[in-house]
């Protein structure tokens, strides 16, 4: 299949691109570079030396036997999505291409304007693209199993049959998310789901649980062909952050109580389930939702997982809660379903510990590049506004 | 109370200023007139003789003896918003200022874009604002009913208790609107709620129903103080399109089965509830919605209302059905409740015949402003993304 990636320059975008090749895909993708912009203007950069997309195109042709076609360009540019979908012609368009982080969402009033329209003007560049250009081609649409926040009941999978006074009605689960940022994510579904109803257009919309890792098997040992990996309060998620924190021998940081509990998944499951989900795709028309994880833990079994491994390795790791720079529950009900996936044959990697011991050991490689930039690991960003690094509890 | 009213110029913004004046309310507020600009782009004009701001406010000021205080600015402009709301310092900020139309944000991507950003930003700006220069202020925001769609159960207002798989909760009653314009309603609902609940802003949502009217008795005899009335395919709702079409023996043209049922009221208990909103905020980080309308009808039962009063004023009338260029529900289960304005004294003007009297009789005067623009009356914005006039059925 042809499959074009927005945002192929990221975390997720890159792996993807190396991950369809393999599997015979044809890739097409466009980036703007915001990704490296944005993580250096939180003073920070990738734990893992990540090349400039000429030297990953060469690196790709040299161990794919295949050429990656890379078009520069802003997703808020609707010539240019249009150009890019028009001439590629894709069955499935993977987007990935949004800004991703809670709390660079939350810097100020500049950053969450620039998030929202950013990331809304993107999906919307992209759905009037496919009603254009490609309108039988599938969408595949990151967005985050945030979108849900932390209701007291189960969370299914976008939809839920309830009874109301006596009459029974299909409705979209109610989106209650936590940052501007993860608003943006639900204003997607949203516009997306409309796209769908109103046009037939075919899309998937991933509600990802947190990714952690360094590496999928593609990579090899290419130097050239890593992705990122971020530690900094803004771009680097819990597990990926803990891992860092470790190979530094930095305590390990859960904000306030520790027991928000979250789906997680491993970087190769989230290629395998965003692969299966390109693989199979929608009806016309049809609007469909993935609760992509693999499994649900509160963030301080996380950070004991990743003590206990980085101890086998050697390494000397504490677990100090931070005050939480966040306002959100530490201690709630969570019972997400994620049936679709398994059902369409997600086989999930149970072995977390296994990653993390991979994840320690690449890091160690790098440990300058985070001992370089440490002070980003404790976050100054609070959802209250105001801006001063948070003290261990 | 001192009430800060975001697009004074509008269809409801100015009339606000009247009726809150008359009230001993301190009014102030902003405009760009970019409604102006927008009817004029889509080839119409108001069918009521509007005047620039500088005439209007003389006017205020001789009929009030008491000045409006009005700023030009773009609501989009962070440092404008926050400089109004910070000079005037308000109790509560009544926010009108938002791009208004459905098949405006439909014509093509650009329109689209530019409604959902506009919007999007606006409120975003305001609540930022708010947080840094009047948190104890509140947010009296025009969402619409059209937020909720039309679905198979009962619209509570707001939210809902359910019971999913033996658990209780209280959540946010599902969105499912019908075009990029509602869709920016639905988004400015959450990211308001967000704001609530991180911020402690309190906020009034009001999902308005269709209003309809020509004036409120504030504006007197004096025409340099009545509000703007749109009749074109985008600005015009059912109800004000169906009295220009009356005046000048245009079919009544409601949409397909014109089954559709929506809630609707008058201009002046539009007026009403705001001003009971306004004067009875809500607590702390409350964020509460008000379903606002008087009554639910069908779309043909309203052309006939109009057609009744027509005839006795001596105009003839026919109601001819239109080709829907929407994507909608034609004939669907509508039962919304609307008890929480009710319940702080909203009494509703139940004589929709008297209204529409006035109405017609009001247009009568203006009748050669319709008639020099009445091509604009059919539409040719369809929901497939197609350009051209519809039929009649």
């Amino acid at each position: 299949m042809k499959v074009f990636i927005a945002g192929i320059d990221g975390y997720l975008g890159w792996t993807l691109s190396m991950y369809l090749t393999a599997r015979n895909h044809e890739v097409s993708g466009c980036d703007n570079f915001m990704r490296r912009d944005w993580v250096a203007e939180r003073g920070s950069q990738s734990a893992t030396p990540i090349k400039e997309m000429t030297e990953r195109l060469e690196a790709f042709k040299e161990n794919f036997n295949s050429g990656l076609q890379f078009r520069r360009g802003n997703l808020q540019d609707y010539n240019f999505v249009l150009d890019c979908i028009r001439s590629f012609q894709p069955d499935a368009i993977v987007h990935l291409g949004e800004m991703p982080s809670a709390p660079y969402s939350m810097v100020d009033v500049h950053h969450a304007v620039f998030t929202q329209v950013n990331n809304i003007v993107g999906t919307l560049n992209i759905l009037h693209a496919m009603k254009e250009a490609c309108p039988n081609a599938h969408l595949v649409k990151l967005g985050t199993m945030g979108e849900y926040g932390t209701p007291n009941i189960d969370i299914p999978e976008g939809f839920f049959e309830i009874e109301y006074r006596g009459r029974k009605e299909k409705l979209p689960f109610p989106r209650q998310a936590g940052s501007w940022y993860h608003q943006t994510k639900v204003h997607d579904s949203h516009n997306i789901m409309f796209a769908c109803r109103i046009w037939g257009i075919r899309s998937t919309d991933i509600m990802q649980g947190v990714v952690f890792g360094t590496r999928i098997d593609e990579m090899r040992d290419d130097e050239r062909l890593l992705t990122r990996f971020d530690f900094d309060e803004s771009f680097g998620t819990a597990l990926n952050r803990f891992c860092a924190e470790a190979v530094i021998g930095h305590p390990l940081t859960p904000f306030g109580k520790g027991l928000q509990k979250r789906g997680f998944l491993p970087l190769r499951d989230s290629m395998q389930c965003l692969t299966i989900a390109i693989n199979n795709p929608p009806k016309e028309g049809e609007y469909r939702v993935f609760n992509q994880f693999e499994e649900v833990y509160d963030i301080t079994e996380l950070a004991k997982k990743v003590q206990k491994v980085a101890i086998k390795l050697g390494l000397k790791v504490e677990i100090r809660n931070l005050e939480n720079p966040r306002k959100e529950m530490e201690d709630h009900y969570y019972n997400p379903d994620h049936e679709n996936l398994l059902n369409l044959g997600y086989k999930p990697t149970h072995d977390v510990e296994k990653e993390l011991e991979i994840m320690l050991k690449d890091l160690t490689k790098y440990k300058k590049n985070i001992l370089a930039r440490q002070e980003v690991l404790i976050p100054d960003i609070r959802w209250d506004g105001s801006r001063n690094k948070v003290h261990y509890i």
